[in-house]
């Protein structure tokens, strides 16, 4: 059996995406039998006194490390971030009576949570489409409509590599924010927002869970045709086990929780998050034109760096190069989104200082090598 | 770590339920570098080569397994059998123009099922209510809508101990079958369903995936306000990668059905399911009422067998104590449900012969000490 993490790769998927490697490790080492109990959290009972105490403890420690208000509910669900498209709109658009929301469209994911929305409601995107995504329409041109039941935005774009370094002001109206990719990346005021929500494959565990943090006066409006498992009012009253929860996914997450606390909470992760990120992006910028990273820097992202290699549209060859050269050296997953091209390196709380150092060294050597 | 599996605790789960050992053994073996790839199972991408080879493995191995006709769908999706409560409603519903579909209700699960549904369409309960899940009511006596779009049952209640041993006549109406809880346990003839599903944490894996078998031609039909990820046309047409699907769940699953196969595919788990079951059916029928099924006979299940102790409805404190006494031999969620009470014993797959005989010599047993 092998029982030690292997050095030699270093995974910069976008997701679902590196895990720690003490978390692994106890995974492995309790796979068998959960805390001295005999059995293995894969064949445990949700309902068991063992498998209550995972979820309460993932809950818990989520409270504590994003120091969430008493009024609001935390949900484990399943369905990823797609299926709270779709979640989100049957369960809020009936906050008020014109049964419309406001969406911030700056990447693929925000734009299709917008054209899900429209299976339930009206759907107002608050500025024109962008011939592509590389930056956050100006605050002061958005068209907000007072009368929306909320205003959704994706506070970190995975494809794009855009992320929202503000709160939008909404003037009032219940702010909606998708974290799937840099939940617990930083401290985040939860107070400001109805709802939070975070599929859970890139920073806290692996794929199979989505984290629901909802304010409780916005639970209980869902619309009639909300399938049940989405519907957070049974959802929220029975925590999260009105079905049979991903379990071996929400103990996982518990294990990626804990060694988060363990590494300093969510401060010291946005610490870590910015030295690791300004390392790639000052490769970037000192490369003169050798590498391009299409977003404005005013939004870069600290997680997901999509760039070009050779020239601002991407010399295919070169990025090929670049691509198996990386690959040689263990580096895996950096290839960008098939609908964006070029690299892209996810820097997610597991992926360490030492990860992204060896692949800033990378960059440099093969920058040396073809300017 | 632990690496062996503990011999001294039989569970009998109802679900999440007991997994075979070689296959805990192997996901422990290789939870940190899975195949030899350096990463975990846990940690790849769902568009990687190497989890593109377990989902297809998985499918390949359902199709041998089942027999599955190559114009049937098979998908694995998130949600569970609630989330296809309204799956197969939002999906089939519109079948036909009446938008009505024909429930069999024979317990807690197909309940749940036909009240999900009348979010979407017509339902018909095609018998009155009855006053408590113990058979199936007579098929002659049942009342077919033909206009409807399918008929649904529930091929085993897990709650109540209610298994069909006979496929419903529809008269040429689409059939429909939550097998949850049965899956696998015996050889099906796909052909004859319009739509099988299954959770996969009672005999083929862990909580987290349901499998979804589809014929093609009930594709396509899904209501405006079905939520994406339950979309069947979404789904088959991107082989269940829609949305990032629960991985390391299909994983798991994937190494069930290498296991069933190994042991003989599901004719041999049919033969060994039958001698279980029989075991135990056997103690309690020459109990002389002091072990008490109340299934009838015609329709007892071979894989959740629910009984009471000391009387018809049940003795508590005789209750307690055997449940007490198995606790002590390591016999573990043999409870009841708590809408039913009572001790329920779940006979999946994964549960050995073995395991069987210890509890029904541990029924002979207490049976000697009290009667």
């Amino acid at each position: 059996m092998e029982s030690q993490i292997n050095q030699n790769i270093i995974n910069f998927g976008a997701g679902p995406a590196k895990l720690p490697p003490p978390v692994l490790l106890q995974a492995q080492q309790e796979l068998l039998s959960y805390s001295g109990f005999g059995i293995s959290v894969l064949e445990m009972s949700h309902r068991s006194p063992e498998f209550t105490q995972i979820i309460n403890k993932a809950e818990h420690l989520l409270r504590e490390l994003l120091n969430i208000p008493d009024n609001y509910k935390v949900m484990f669900l399943q369905g990823g971030a797609s299926g709270q498209f779709s979640g989100i709109a049957l369960n809020l658009m009936g906050l008020k009576e014109d049964n419309c929301a406001d969406y911030i469209v700056t990447g693929t994911w925000s734009a299709k949570a917008a054209k899900e929305a429209e299976k339930y409601g009206k759907v107002n995107i608050v500025h024109p489409k962008m011939d592509s995504y590389t930056k956050i329409p100006e605050p002061s041109s958005w068209n907000l409509n007072p009368a929306a039941s909320y205003v959704y935005y994706c506070c970190n774009e995975t494809v794009h590599g855009v992320e929202y370094n503000f709160m939008p002001e909404t003037n009032g109206v219940t702010l909606v924010s998708d974290m799937s990719s840099n939940f617990l990346s930083r401290p985040v005021d939860v107070s400001k927002f109805g709802l939070i929500y975070a599929g859970a494959q890139k920073n806290v565990g692996c794929a199979g869970v989505t984290v629901v943090i909802v304010r409780d006066d916005l639970i209980g409006h869902a619309q009639k045709e909300c399938p049940i498992i989405l519907d957070y009012k049974v959802q929220a009253e029975m925590n999260s086990l009105y079905n049979t929860p991903p379990c071996f996914s929400i103990y996982i997450m518990c294990l990626v929780l804990e060694w988060i606390k363990k590494s300093g909470g969510a401060a010291a992760m946005e610490a870590l998050n910015k030295r690791k990120s300004d390392l790639v992006y000052d490769v970037i910028d000192s490369s003169n034109g050798f590498y391009v990273c299409p977003v404005d820097e005013a939004c870069r992202s600290r997680m997901n760096i999509p760039f070009r290699v050779g020239k601002k549209e991407g010399d295919d060859a070169l990025e090929k190069e670049f691509l198996n050269g990386a690959s040689k050296r263990g580096m895996i997953s950096l290839k960008g989104h098939r609908s964006v091209g070029g690299i892209r390196a996810s820097l997610y709380n597991a992926v360490t200082l030492q990860d992204t150092e060896a692949l800033a060294k990378y960059m440099k050597e093969f920058l040396k090598e073809h300017q």
